[in-house]
């Protein structure tokens, strides 16, 4: 046995979609021109996969981390830490992360704009290091700036837990306070409101924001918390599998999930993680890691930016340029490589939020078995010879479809 | 409900495949013309099953305890017990065995030949007496011949684990030392190495040895252990199901699985668990068994040596063999008995060896759903109507199908 086939897997996210109206009742899948996509259902392996469970409705998050093998029900705590590692910001197992909002608030605490007048860098970066070194007691807060008005919060302690309430109150309210939803969560709770009492009083008359009161503009004024989830004790991706790897995403979320899993995390230029973003240059710059590397995950965001737009068309060209991709995809694809087609949850566009239905899913490659789905499709896919597989076996699938498992037994 | 029909599994070792390009990108089982087993696929129930789980890349030990309803996470521990019950050595629950060679080292414990110039009957049997009755400490070591060059050695006493490694360094070099691999193994460790040293002591100047150096044959001075593993706590198969089974194989392993499972052994003549096996005498065989018994298990060896040796072709014809065989069984079935024909795994030619790849599974009987498998393989029988299913569900599968299942509630 050789050291066996380079794996590439290519997430479309919110792909699959249900029969819409506007659509003749097809899915957006369905309705597309996808001569490439199809051509890869009719040359490999297909199936549907539940990526977390049957009608369990995952996050973007969730799907990935059970796409790559981890069992989201155990290092998932909630989506702090991978925000966090998304900006680079990777802590340690134990550590409780958070994505907060820089937001304007008055004396009384009432938040007056929840995004601090759009506030972004240089201004975000130069009153993150206002809160350098803060501890509350034993706790360390690390604190980093994220894209636009979004910064990330580290608590380093002892007898930390992520099971704290928001004290961001998602509306024009007054700040909330932070709670423990779990026994056991209130020294973190208490940390929580200790730090944005604290974040108040370093930037309320940070120079920062005197200028910008000046200038007319709203004063971030306040680090506003949620989303608490715990540093997971990940099994690095290359120790698990025996496999180097790099994740190409756009979107920061998906990025964190490759960085804790131990993945090289590449940002190619003109890839946004927007509708805009340039899927061929994306492709290209998977096939060039795949070239360095045993396994790459791709993730393409457009799909569900138009599903939850609610725009059907919309999808439909996203699908098609999705399209396009594959066939660059299918021409630059190296010999004996397995290239894998799937989505991370299906994103209704009439429902305009991610589902729990099954997402279509083909693996190909030179010897795979061709089944009888003759189109990439939610339904074309379910005649295929995979049947229907859970998203946490799919790294085994492919592990042993690369040549690369070990033999239970003799 | 009367006594519930009659079960023959037919398993077919490592039938299924992948697309191989010297048969214009089909598997064997598609390449070949399989007219009988295509008449069960039609006129049964079909489905692809996962041995032991998607991806997992099966032993033919590990697969058949999964298809015999046993787990093989909770009762494998290593390949030893089987082997030894293979040769008929049953140990209980607790002991731990190994598979060994007698083999040929010279003073300074260097191996100059693995297999002791191919020794076997009755010289091995001669040697095996030698051993009776040895004791290491409170540890009782009990030997026995099994096929050729080879043995069986098992270890009885308090506090013994399969945790260890193999003396046997698997090369022309110097006798291994057995370690511990998990905390708690060191005293079997120990006994192994001393059970080694003794094994020298013993056989070196042994009778039959002298006598072989003075033919110019190569002396077994002593026995290499490896492959530990513990004999299981097994429920016996007629206590498990209410049924009574044999198992009819060709090859030892799969006869020690049995043996362990509580099987009756059949070795039927002519079937040889090789290429040349008389695969109609072992059908026959199968048949008159499942006269006198509920259950009986059929194991067909030759399609996984031909996998083995990457020969696509000669595993077409195997196939074609294996086809007469079932065109056999059509003919002699008895009224209402059950037959099933699957594999325990596949061995993909091209790799040579198992994969965690799906198998194809029929399930045939008088009153079995027809589904749209028109063919016996690995793509046709992905359109049965019994979906993706686990190789340990399948007994629970069968003994309903049987009318023999219980109820669950009311």
């Amino acid at each position: 046995m050789d050291s066996g086939k380079k794996i590439l897997i290519v997430v479309m996210d919110g792909l699959g979609d249900r029969a819409v109206k506007e659509l003749d009742y097809k899915t957006p899948l369905q309705y597309a021109n996808t001569p490439n996509l199809d051509w890869f259902a009719k040359n490999g392996s297909t199936g549907i996969m539940d990526t977390i469970g049957p009608g369990i409705r995952p996050g973007s998050d969730t799907s990935h981390l059970a796409i790559l093998g981890y069992d989201p029900f155990k290092v998932y705590t909630g989506r702090g830490p991978f925000e966090a590692a998304g900006v680079g910001l990777v802590g340690q197992s134990g550590d409780v992360a958070f994505r907060c909002n820089f937001a304007t608030v008055d004396s009384s605490m009432n938040v007056t704009d929840r995004r601090a007048g759009r506030i972004k860098e240089p201004d975000t970066t130069e009153l993150v290091k206002a809160l350098k070194d803060l501890k509350i007691g034993d706790v360390d807060c690390i604190v980093k700036e994220a894209t636009e008005h979004r910064a990330v919060l580290l608590l380093r302690g002892e007898g930390l837990s992520p099971y704290v309430s928001d004290a961001d109150p998602h509306d024009l309210a007054k700040v909330g306070i932070s709670r423990a939803t779990q026994e056991g969560a209130e020294k973190t709770a208490r940390a929580v409101n200790e730090f944005v009492k604290k974040s108040y009083e370093i930037l309320n008359n940070h120079p920062v924001n005197i200028k910008r009161k000046m200038e007319g503009k709203l004063p971030a004024n306040i680090l506003l918390p949620r989303g608490a989830g715990m540093f997971p004790d990940i099994e690095p991706f290359e120790k698990k599998y025996g496999m180097t790897g790099s994740c190409v995403a756009g979107v920061s979320l998906i990025r964190g999930i490759g960085r804790i899993c131990g993945l090289e995390i590449i940002e190619p230029t003109l890839c946004t993680g927007g509708l805009s973003t340039n899927m061929e240059a994306k492709a290209k710059a998977a096939l060039t890691e795949l070239e360095k590397k045993d396994f790459v995950l791709m993730n393409v965001k457009a799909s569900d930016i138009s599903s939850h737009d609610g725009a059907a068309m919309k999808k439909v060209e996203v699908v098609e340029r999705l399209d396009k991709m594959a066939g660059y995809i299918k021409e630059n694809l190296p010999p004996g490589a397995i290239v894998v087609f799937t989505a991370d949850h299906c994103t209704p566009v009439e429902r305009m939020d991610h589902s729990g239905d099954p997402v279509p899913l083909c693996i190909y490659s030179e010897n795979s078995l061709k089944d009888e789905a003759t189109e990439f499709n939610e339904v074309s896919c379910t005649r295929g010879c995979l049947g229907r597989v859970l998203g946490k076996n799919l790294m085994s699938i492919l592990i042993d479809k690369a040549d690369r498992s070990e033999k239970f037994g003799a």
